[in-house]
């Protein structure tokens, strides 16, 4: 479980951070979160296979969380995509967008299919054999929601060595792995623990951006590897943070300290900071595993901790893929 | 009249391409020619001021021409812009974007007017005092033209020993500059060439993109300062070139030869091009004062010839701007 940081500044993009898109990568399958304009471009820095993207959340339909959709979209065209693109995202952006994909991509080589979700409570929106995602209703100034990714239980490994003591038979195999416990032809019952280790533990990320604190995020977050959480704000601005619907870096790592999470990454940050290390300071003081998000950011999510992984931007691009001009 | 290239990519963007876009600065007034997805922030970055610019010109609506709209108009907004705002296009800009405007612009701080034009002959679409830009049919996949750049006669100088020495009343004095001869009580005719020295000569810049390569192109980029013409493809491409209606750098450069332009600009690269230099090379070989187009480039436009400026571009942000979050 990979995630990547394609833009993590607030409306006003600056020439230090781009508006948000982040992407997580599940067992070599890409999720994008959020898609703000220049997405496309920031994709192939951080060389993400455009083909490994099946699905699309948007948190709100706010321009700088779903502007690069069009040119993603069309890219793809170009590029010729047969795969399914799925989008799922508050009410209202398939309405907005067919008119201008029927325009600007008129043989579209692929179908892009929209699954409008509610914001006013937790739903399931997305789930495979590894993974599920429920998004986390929150309070901006119109209909939003975070998400929480989280893998599926891992199944248990087999101790080989006392599947053969038992003679346990191979069909009962998978169960065991999954947590049943063995009975013998004697009528003992073997414990699922003597025959197998544990499994690797499913790791849970969550995304919250823009909103609100809310209290009732911290029970939805509760105990993830990750979170990130918005931090528009220094703690001066906090009534500016109320006005505008958005959250300070201190009360984003409250949060996450009540939430008892294993890392928190802050973003979205105002375009009036510089530098965003105050911002920092102020999460850390509440919440020490705290880091700055950062436009290439890579880092893996571990169980209750991340790891940064070496910086894959490029300047080169990728002409590997066949252009259409 | 300076030109700052902010992205000369085709339709695939690239890592070091960004989608078309460029500004014109006449006397302080900035002119948009297209705007390409991240178009605001190469804008920022090249420190080119959002107040200057009160029109946008947009060749043909294919994305990597217009994406960039929604983002420019959406910051424009958040900045708490008055300013009227103008976008000349093709017929159908705006009914794509009212839509789109209505929802994310709600309460949209200034006016974007749309003037929508025919493509299919050269048109007067803007004029002020010291500027005209007319539009330079093109034949390319969908409806597009060029546009020509035209600044006006400049009044010549007044010489001020010879007013002096003829007593030439001070209300003829514009129509001298303008050229009017002066005619003395006696009935002499003192011509104008004897009253004033010349105006600075009027410059005219040429933007063609995208269009197959046309003959009528020629006659109306006759003699101009400066030619940006397209060259997507080498001439080993030409047939791809025919074939999506793009032109090539040998016939972009033989244009701007046969028009005996004063330099040619070239650029909307196609993506598969890692380096740009054998095209220039191609180009170079029929007209020697070929430049390749960059992103961040900016050249003050002379009589028939261009000056390269400091490179203006800059990591850091403005953030002098007003934002709002």
């Amino acid at each position: 479980m990979t995630l990547t940081i394609l833009g993590c500044g607030s409306a006003l993009p600056t020439t230090r951070h781009n508006p948000t898109s982040q992407v997580l990568n599940v067992r070599d399958k890409l999720f994008m979160i959020d898609c703000g304009e220049g997405t496309q471009l920031e994709m192939r820095r951080a060389r993400l296979k455009f083909s490994r993207l099946g699905h699309i959340f948007i948190s709100h339909l706010h321009g700088d969380h779903c502007f690069g959709l069009f040119g993603l979209i069309s890219t793809f065209n170009l590029l010729g995509r047969t795969a399914e693109l799925h989008i799922h995202s508050p009410r209202g952006l398939e309405e907005l967008m067919q008119p201008m994909l029927r325009y600007f991509c008129q043989q579209l080589t692929y179908a892009v299919i929209f699954h409008p979700f509610d914001t006013d409570r937790s739903q399931l929106i997305y789930e495979d054999r590894s993974l599920t995602v429920t998004t986390i209703p929150l309070r901006h100034r119109i209909p939003c929601c975070g998400f929480l990714f989280a893998e599926r239980e891992n199944p248990r490994h087999i101790r080989r060595e006392m599947i053969d003591f038992y003679q346990v038979p191979f069909y009962l195999l998978n169960g065991i792995r999954l947590g049943n416990d063995y009975t013998t032809p004697a009528g003992e019952v073997i414990p699922c623990e003597r025959l197998t280790t544990p499994a690797e533990p499913a790791r849970r990320y969550a995304y919250v951006s823009d909103t609100l604190p809310l209290p009732h995020v911290v029970e939805q977050v509760k105990g993830v590897d990750l979170l990130y959480h918005e931090a528009t704000f220094a703690e001066s601005e906090q009534a500016r943070a109320r006005e505008t619907f958005h959250t300070t870096a201190s009360q984003a790592a409250e949060i996450a300290s009540q939430a008892q999470v294993g890392a928190l990454l802050v973003g979205h940050y105002s375009a009036r900071y510089e530098s965003e290390e105050p911002l920092l300071a102020e999460a850390k003081a509440h919440f020490p595993s705290t880091s700055l998000a950062y436009e290439g950011m890579q880092v893996e999510i571990l169980s209750q901790a991340i790891k940064p992984l070496t910086e894959m931007w490029v300047q080169s691009s990728d002409v590997s893929l066949e252009p259409f001009d």
